[in-house]
């Protein structure tokens, strides 16, 4: 299979021995892409963020287990599927956060699953398949996203976003930023205020970086300055990704989210949270059921884990997340469309329909 | 004159051609301390934020006031007294918001203009009695805010607290951090939460420092993890320093604190701001007539001026300072006592007093 169709930061290399990703730890000093072949290396570049956005964590994911299990050496179905979920558990346990990953993950098991009695070269290319079918998917979601989204904007809009949801966290125009990109394109003018995203700078390095590419009028603030620029009246809707959603409409993001949130009430600016159904997780009742990732203090210690800028003695406290309580949020919009509160009503109705929209899909192709 | 009782972070030399501060843009990294001669160098000090925190910098402007009118060559009061006007105009428009700036050079200048006659020998004297008498001043206001604050904590109480509002931004003591150390001072376990406040880490620099070496148990978060810290309900009270409070009770402070402020109303968490009464600017009816100092993109685009961490050519919106709404404040901690809502009232009652005060002390000197 070529790659020429395949969007560029996250890909399957030619010959389906790696995956090919752009770092985006290295941005926006350079654009560097590495090529990632063994587990290990994989793990690392989601702990260390050289690969981020939980639907580009779900995308990566696929790939890595698909070129994972293309690397092993046997034709014993039961030992096969032994070591893929042996892979599967490493993958998975890089980050506990987003919902993506789980998800990406436990369907590329389910192919294995399914194929019990498949000769293994045979599920080894299922795998690939449907790693880039979950790539493809993901790429029609971020584009429906963004057409459900557009509407909430008008011409001369300013926009906050927090941390970064955009191509570069999916695989084209982003969750957050896709109805920005979207206006642009049409013509609009539209101005993003970006949060820098302290501490590992998405918004500064990433966000920003984009934006500009996209031709979109970006101003990079400190995420302590949104206060400020709301209260300038620049503000007219926050616009933020998603890594989990409770069944109840409790929304877990990067972390600063749920202040944002609390200021756009205080300032009555309206505040949508963006991102695929699948971030929607039913198992998980409300935000408190969902697992908040602590990351290494030097984080905020060191700049970049080098010059210190604090007493090395000093605690620190580093979640990498946080939950906005449902009822700060104005609308979630997914591929399906806009959901409205009450969001445990809502959500229940779409994850009904999509379940009946796979029954009759599978009848209908049976 | 001595300086062996002079607190250290700003203080003259000993033959008062100098003022000695310590450079506070190198914490922690390094304790140096740095001999200021020249205008020019003293009004970048300011600019720069060698020296800073509201008290600091009117300590700072005196001494340097005392300075160049020592270095003044003429015994013509005319010449003296225009020569002092044109540098207090150049270090007064160094930084625009703090109040503290203006109100001790207009006291040093008061010496000047109440001595006409005075040869101006004596006069040069005068001036460093003054601006040593600002210092001990504050030194006696920092410790009576400090006392008037601490019965707003209780015994194991979490404290967030925003920039650097602690012996460093003052003589001793500080102001924010003034009950908090005087708790531990008096064996109370009080936890800080500081924000490590950017862009320029005063917060991870300088609170952290100085509250290590205090003993206090500090806990250093980025700005974006308030809304976290407090929804963990770690947060029983805000303290926050102020560099100028207008007559309805509206607050200037480093940018973000309007942020918190917010928050912690939303989390029901009581906010102070604690400053000296010459913090209180009876000239300036609300925020609305402060002047915010909007200060140089490359501290938001660049780490330290140095590694780039967003596109060079991306906007950047970087004020220093933003208005905390008196509706938000639960208290004033003045070295006078806490003032309540509504300010108007029990601002106009303080300045009030004070003017009685000094009416009365001049009465009783005279």
């Amino acid at each position: 299979m070529r790659n020429e169709t395949r969007p560029i930061n996250v890909r399957l290399s030619d010959d389906n021995l790696a995956v090919i990703i752009l770092d985006q730890t290295a941005l926006p000093a350079s654009t560097t892409f590495i090529e990632l072949e063994g587990e290990q290396d994989m793990f690392e570049a989601i702990v260390m963020l050289k690969v981020r956005g939980a639907p580009a964590i779900g995308i990566f994911a696929a790939f890595c287990y698909a070129v994972l299990a293309n690397g092993t050496h046997t034709d014993n179905n039961k030992v096969f599927a032994e070591e893929a979920k042996r892979f599967k558990a490493h993958l998975e346990s890089a980050r506990p956060t987003a919902v993506n990953l789980a998800w990406a993950l436990n369907r590329m098991e389910a192919v294995v699953l399914a194929n019990g009695d498949t000769p293994v070269a045979a599920i080894k290319e299922a795998l690939i398949t449907e790693a880039i079918k979950i790539q493809q998917e993901d790429m029609r979601m971020c584009e429906s996203i963004a057409r459900h989204g557009l509407p909430l904007l008008n011409d001369g809009d300013g926009v906050l976003t927090h941390c970064n949801a955009g191509p570069l966290a999916t695989s084209i125009y982003g969750t957050a930023l896709g109805p920005v990109i979207l206006a642009r394109q049409s013509g609009m003018a539209v101005r993003v205020f970006a949060d820098e995203t302290r501490p590992l700078l998405q918004g500064a390095r990433i966000t920003s970086y984009e934006l500009t590419r996209e031709g979109v009028d970006v101003t990079l603030i400190c995420d302590n300055m949104v206060s400020a620029v709301m209260k300038n009246g620049w503000i007219n809707a926050c616009f933020v990704g998603c890594d989990r959603i409770a069944a109840n409409g409790d929304a877990a993001n990067k972390i600063g989210t749920s202040g944002v949130a609390i200021l756009a009430k205080h300032y009555k600016i309206p505040f949508y949270v963006l991102g695929p159904s699948n971030t929607i997780d039913p198992d998980c009742e409300t935000g408190d059921g969902i697992t908040i990732e602590l990351r290494d203090p030097n984080e905020i210690k060191q700049m970049f884990f080098t010059k210190p800028v604090a007493p090395d003695s000093v605690n620190c406290y580093n979640p990498a997340f946080d939950v906005t309580d449902h009822t700060l949020i104005s609308g979630i919009v997914t591929e399906y469309g806009i959901l409205r509160p009450p969001y445990s009503e809502s959500i229940a109705a779409l994850k009904d329909y999509i379940t009946k929209k796979i029954y009759q899909t599978r009848r209908i192709s049976s």
